[in-house]
């Protein structure tokens, strides 16, 4: 594991110079290091790159780390990563992304990752995406994430942009059994001239279950974001979706959210904001001592937390 | 004018056996009778069928109807209308249209509207919507509505479909200029198997303009809607949209609006709501003596008022 990895790991993954429990580091499109625990078993996929992580039932308390880091120009890592929750496993799920280059090369991380939550089953889902490197081959990283979530079922995504992230396309899909429930906290932030597009497609196919997507977005620079959802309730269940952004300079931002009610007791909302900071929230800030830049940045931050 | 087209305008534009000012019936494709006034100027399109309806500037607390029917089935009427309002004119369009069959041939309007509204104006719009007979044809309407606000112009859409169409798809554009202000109300009801889809697209292109956009609707039977509204902030600018929706037995509603903020001092706001009619509700009118059903519609009446 190189030292770039270390500096990334620390970043998106709580490394502290190493993990407990079952983890597997991906480097650069090979495998840095790896350890199954009792409970949770990681193998290579046999048809391709990637790992089948099977987390037996009733695992209680245990967190599994699949960080993928990517440090140097001219690569684009591909992996596919399917894990099977047993039922009434309750574990955490750490899958930050770094992708780094100090050349010309594209540093280029395409994250697939598939859960089959077993009835009954909690799984609160981490993840942290940044981008570092001195250099100017653009960094991109593109998670794609598909949730089968079974009868009573919860899964948390809380996921986060940190910045440095050129170009970045997240699509989320999740099909969600009778009780389930969904909550995603998406965070994004963009400077310069990066771009940011993400795409949720929620199906609430079993009775009672339930969705909460809130997604958070501040576009600083020339950035450019795309928000997209969709949430549709098939049966009787709930949906509620929130997407907030802050534009700060030149940013800007789409926001296209969609619900679709195909039964009479389903119960939908949504609400979205987009705009600039209020002045007197940075006058307010300013009066405690803080230039108007530090204002700024922490209110970004409160707004992302 | 025959008897069926009386009765249409009866129940869309407010007819009492005549109209005070200005007007234009259009029945069936052909004109059915035809007023200028003195600051409201109607002429027939030289270039193809519709009006170019003239409002000289300054021209105060007028009314102007131009309400189409089609009163049987197998025709299919398609117009264009222009209308040219003068710098700070004050009026009101009335904009009904109503269609009918008893017969297995379709009834269809087809109402392409532009406005060009002069620096300083207001336009009041009423467009009221209906389907009759009892033939097995469908009543179809697909109105058009697109609108340039100049300076300071304010326009305020009021429009309502009743019920009786069986497919409609609306499509509503504008384009603000400095200070111009848009102000939509719209609401659909539909019922059995009807099909309604409405489709927004407002850009805010000159400082301090504004748009405020109220769409509710009710899918009652079978009946599906659709929705889709963009807001563009292209400047320093306001924009707010709502969307809510009532399902009652199989209605089935679609809400996608887009909010896009292409400059810092753009502030969008959106809110969503689709569900059912709480049983509260009812229970709270039929302990006043309603049935149920009365008290459904008491809900869906002030819903749509």
């Amino acid at each position: 594991m190189n030292r770039i990895t270390e500096a990334l790991l620390k970043t998106v993954s709580d490394w502290k110079g190493n993990f407990k429990g079952a983890y597997n580091i991906r480097e650069d499109g090979q495998c840095a290091g790896r350890r199954s625990s009792e409970n949770i078993r990681i193998e290579s996929k046999e048809d391709g790159p990637g790992l089948v992580i099977h987390i037996s039932p009733d695992t209680r308390g245990e967190t599994v780390y699949i960080p993928a880091c990517v440090t140097k120009g001219n690569v684009d890592d591909l992996v596919y990563n399917d894990f099977y929750v047993g039922e009434g496993a309750d574990v955490t799920i750490v899958a930050g992304c770094g992708v780094h280059t100090d050349n010309e090369g594209e540093a280029k991380h395409n994250g697939i990752h598939r859960f089959f939550l077993g009835k009954g089953s909690h799984v609160l889902y981490k993840e942290k995406h940044i981008g570092t490197g001195t250099g100017t081959g653009l960094k991109k990283i593109n998670p794609v994430t598909d949730a089968n979530l079974a009868e009573e079922a919860v899964m948390e995504m809380d996921t986060i942009q940190i910045g440095g992230v050129d170009d970045t396309r997240r699509t989320t899909r999740a099909v969600l059994g009778a009780g389930a429930r969904l909550i995603i906290h998406e965070r994004i932030l963009t400077d310069g001239c990066e771009r940011a597009a993400t795409d949720f497609e929620v199906s609430m196919d079993g009775e009672d279950s339930g969705v909460d997507l809130i997604s958070r977005s501040v576009a600083k620079g020339d950035s450019c974001q795309e928000y997209h959802s969709r949430i549709q309730g098939n049966c009787r269940c709930t949906g509620h979706s929130e997407c907030d952004a802050i534009l700060i300079g030149n940013g800007k931002v789409n926001a296209a959210p969609e619900l679709y009610a195909g039964d009479i007791d389903a119960s939908l909302i949504h609400e979205a904001a987009i705009g600039k900071i209020a002045g007197e929230q940075i006058i307010k800030l300013r009066t405690l001592g803080l230039t108007e830049e530090e204002a700024e940045q922490k209110i970004v931050e409160g707004f992302l937390k």
